[in-house]
């Protein structure tokens, strides 16, 4: 997209303008975090961190974009020159790529002059919030289908404009999927595509039969749509193919249905092809899915290899949007703070130590010089306006998610919907004792 | 987003290298339309369309995206030849930017080799799909809001990407929205930008009166945000902040007011300028509003001038994707159609006519040939891979739209998400003889 940096409320500017005239750009620290409550989810996957850092590297307008808010007549002549050089000065601290987190958790702190922290919030929060949205799904999907399922994203005919659909692409698999149908993609991240192929195909020939091995023919992996007509019979047919491909010394890769009782249609297919000596023939499944019906459909007995997940995945249909927001923790005036009810934030530059036992994860949130005990997530990404810790590979981020998904605790694997409390987050004695304090100072 | 044409599904592809292989791309057409049922919905406003249209005008594929396919392994090098001369040569037919439409109905209709008609089928849906579900929801929001309210657009920070933020402030814009907070929109689109203050402003000076003063001296039509400490109070020191402009030949121009018992505070924040003589200071709200709490609010007597809405326009809360697909009609072999119960189609390209009446619409489905009542829908929009018809002005699109909310017959402005019939969707005397023949024909 044109001018991505440009995604910014226009308020970041105009109160931004007002600080350059009034001398207000000591160092400011502000957090991202989600607040609770995370309806529908028993916790998060962090994503988005590595395109953050590189927005913030190279964020700079162009003469075009600073022509542009001239226009607008709301800015100082002073503000605009001051906009033509800017470039981010400041220090980051962020989890890792992937990192299992929880609402209340900074994902990623920026100290940095009030104003370039400040106008970076847009996107910061528009990129961290989509991308550990979907991550958050994708791992709930994988939870749901077991570890040895294949999982495509099929969701790109109804993600959030084209850029949306890339980067459910890329959060999908950063959090266990296996692969996108969607070759942008592909080209981009390098990420598995996969594909079958639609009704549409079938449709194009006279017979069913006739399109299967057309289609066999002319793939090198085929998976056999079965499902335009009659599932069965169509089973029937691929299996047909199945026996020429064989004799020639190929084999079909899988079937796929897409509509009708699949609990009852996979068990039937798997059983023909068993039955016949074609195990190896996998089936994949489709059509509105998601983890709560994944785990409805193995319930019921169903039997599949894989899944191709789409709306439902791309939308984070049961949870469209998270609550992440960016506050002000601290100024030069010291550590700030809101009391407001549902909008509290806690004062400080702070750290989450986690502490991981076999059953349990417990995390604490401490100030940034505490030393507590366990394993500290936010570390140093960049300093002075440099990334000082470049991203990680995308598949070493999606197996050291995949491993974390294996290892965890029985009560943060569960999908139902039903309100559960929250995971612990506790606060550290330093912590709690600044709140405390500051609290009594401003009654 | 560079290689937003690269945004295919992976099977469009390899079922487009089989089609070619086999000499089957013969004109072929396909309709866009958006199943039923449709939740929460009365009506949708289409868009997307214009952009679609811009798409297939320009689709054309680099030799870096030509070079990516060919590493898959899967294509013909017939195919990457074919696709390296690729162009839509397709012709199109399309309801208006802008126009309102229901499930069922053609939004778009692509007659065109058959391999084009395949290759564009993801792009197409998604475009459509996303832009035409933002301004469905829009158009919501504005009718709960009546029509002398100010709407903007505050969802950057929760929209889908940067690329989709930039989508939801066209389309809300399109569907009767004031303006965006989205400064890459007002760049992109010359919608009119809108903004305030955060509460990280009024916080980072030593009392809400200083930041007010500040901001009031900085910006030349200030909103003032009164609700960072207490409303109440805030309101006062506001009403206090209007008396000193006043003195300097100037007016503050509004408060915002982002959370607590919104009607009640509004009423009193209302009263007190009213009484002070200050009618002309605009009250504004914000803080996950949407239609249905907008409709509440001004059932519980609030009194605001206009609305800031973010997260739940942005991402179409209650209704995260529509059901939009794209379906062959009519190939060489003549009609197609499916009777799978749910995913039914309707055979041959056709044309929407629509009677409207003071208190009604009425839509009929017709083939495309047939002359019939009311007003076609469909317009031709390209001829041979060339746009025939450009593009209408934005501005004037988004005064259509008004009007025809303005107009809307009182059953379709129903707000409520109480499951009610769908709008009646007729079928011509033709078309539903050749549903009744091909249904025969195929027992």
């Amino acid at each position: 997209m044109r001018s991505r940096q440009m995604t910014i409320d226009l308020y970041e500017l105009t109160m931004a303008d007002s600080y350059l005239r009034r001398g207000k750009n000591g160092q400011a620290t502000f957090e991202l975090f989600v607040r609770p409550p995370l309806p529908n989810r028993r916790f998060m996957i962090a994503a988005g961190i590595d395109s953050a850092l590189e927005y913030l590297q190279n964020l700079k307008f162009s003469d075009e974009e600073l022509a542009y808010l001239e226009t607008l007549g709301v800015f100082s002549r002073e503000f605009v020159t001051y906009l033509r050089d800017f470039h981010f000065s400041g220090d980051v601290w962020a989890v890792a790529e992937g990192e299992l987190v929880f609402p209340g958790e900074p994902l990623l702190v920026v100290r940095a002059p009030r104003i370039e922290a400040q106008i970076v919030e847009t996107l910061l929060l528009n990129v961290v919030n989509f991308h550990t949205l979907i991550a958050s799904k994708a791992a709930r999907v994988r939870l749901a289908a077991g570890f040895d399922a294949s999982l495509a994203d099929f969701s790109p005919r109804r993600d959030h404009g084209p850029e949306a659909a890339l980067l459910v692409a890329y959060a999908s698999y950063l959090a266990g999927f296996d692969g996108t149908s969607n070759v942008a993609a592909g080209l981009h991240y390098g990420i598995p595509v996969i594909g079958t192929m639609a009704h549409a195909y079938v449709m194009s020939f006279d017979s069913e039969l006739e399109a299967f091995r057309a289609f066999a023919a002319d793939h090198p992996a085929p998976v056999l749509l079965i499902d335009t007509y009659e599932t069965l019979r169509g089973a029937e047919r691929a299996l047909l193919v199945a026996r020429e491909l064989r004799e020639q010394g190929r084999s079909l890769a899988g079937v796929r249905i897409d509509s009708g009782d699949l609990p009852t249609l996979t068990r039937r297919v798997r059983a023909l092809f068993d039955e016949a000596g074609f195990p190896e023939v996998r089936i994949f499944i489709s059509g509105d899915l998601d983890e709560y019906r994944i785990q409805a459909f193995l319930a019921a007995g169903g039997a599949a290899q894989g899944y191709g997940v789409g709306t439902r995945l791309g939308t984070s249909y049961d949870l469209p949007a998270l609550g992440g927001v960016y506050k002000l923790v601290q100024d030069e005036g010291g550590p700030r703070f809101k009391r407001s009810p549902g909008k509290r934030t806690l004062p400080g530059r702070k750290q989450v130590w986690r502490q991981r036992g076999a059953g349990y994860i417990a995390d604490e949130l401490a100030l940034a010089d505490e030393e507590r005990r366990g394993r500290p997530l936010l570390r140093r990404r960049m300093r002075a306006g440099a990334v000082s810790e470049a991203a990680e590979d995308l598949a070493a981020v999606r197996r050291r998610v995949l491993q974390e998904l294996r290892s965890l605790p029985e009560d943060l694997r569960v999908i139902a919907q039903e309100p559960r409390p929250s995971y612990p987050l506790r606060l550290s004695p330093e912590l709690g004792g600044l709140v405390a304090r500051l609290e009594r100072a401003s009654d």
